[in-house]
């Protein structure tokens, strides 16, 4: 059985998993899982993953995973992507918890609201304009030091990038932006559109 | 210098770094720090997590570290909370990150808006009831099979374990009731009230 990958193209957190397979040229298969066409509420698809959430793999063995996170730390353990130091990768675990708690729910959330579902902005809870600001501008500050690229860069830049499609102007945070470029240049992206 | 850990006594996202870390029999010392009378928006504060969320730790060594799931996944690397099998201790991040995106915002905030601001019932986010169910409802048939103890329980249990104090009626799930009493008594907590 080959490497099966359920994700949504659309979905930074889906591309989290596809940058890390591609860039550790290990084989896989894409199913395309879209998330509002119901095809996460299917019986087969929930098989996969009772939290009927995507991304969720399945392995060579028939095993599954979910949680972008958790799949991006199974297969990048014991590569560069992951600090060989304890403290280090626990920073490391540090970021993606907070990228998942405090910057995907309102930067991802108000991206999805706005670019896909073409909510008005006046529609929208005001908290995620404000929380997804507060986020980066914490990452402003945040940034430094990061020479290295690690699963937290993979984690942050996923919605960062297109966090100008939910209405944020990465123009106010430039040392974010410049670190964005960056990760796109190390991962070989196009810049997002 | 000892390691000091700053958590309000009343978070279960607090209380997971003090069970791993007595579990461990770690020394450390205790820095009740609340989240509600601004003493984690001091400059002292945000000097150890910029992020300005407890808990955080700082090392014996001066360096810091926050989000509760890093904070006990580094003190329990290599212990028998982490599970040695690759697989194994992916799905046990896959629990912790499910756990701080779709269990802790609906049962934690829920909990602590009721029982420790005293909103009415009427006043809160419906989301928040909704979602938590679906919460309890997905590990009521998601926790089989659980025989040996992780972080992934001490996640989960934290808020788990006083979901009544968000309203929530364990009752009505009497496998993840079971389990609650299983990791408390594992774990040496008295049942919360």
């Amino acid at each position: 059985m080959v490497l099966s990958v359920y994700g949504d193209s659309v979905s930074g957190n889906c591309l989290k998993v596809k940058w890390v397979l591609d860039r550790l040229k290990i084989d896989y298969r894409w199913v395309e899982t879209s998330v509002v066409d119901g095809r996460t509420r299917t019986p087969e698809f929930l098989g996969i993953n009772p939290a009927g959430q995507v991304p969720a793999v399945r392995l060579e063995d028939g095993r599954s995973l979910a949680q972008s996170n958790a799949i991006i730390g199974y297969f990048a353990e014991g590569t560069d992507l992951v600090p060989d130091d304890r403290y280090e990768r626990a920073r490391m675990y540090e970021w993606m918890f907070w990228e998942q708690y405090s910057h995907e729910p309102y930067i991802a959330v108000r991206r999805f609201q706005m670019f896909y579902l073409g909510r008005p902005d006046a529609e929208l809870d005001p908290k995620l304009f404000e929380r997804g600001a507060a986020a980066l501008g914490r990452m402003e500050f945040g940034l430094e030091g990061r020479d290295r690229l690690s699963l937290a860069d993979v984690a942050l830049v996923a919605y960062t990038r297109v966090a100008h499609q939910g209405g944020f102007d990465l123009g106010l945070y430039p040392r974010v932006k410049a670190w964005v470029a960056r990760v796109e240049g190390e991962l070989g992206l196009p810049p997002a559109a």
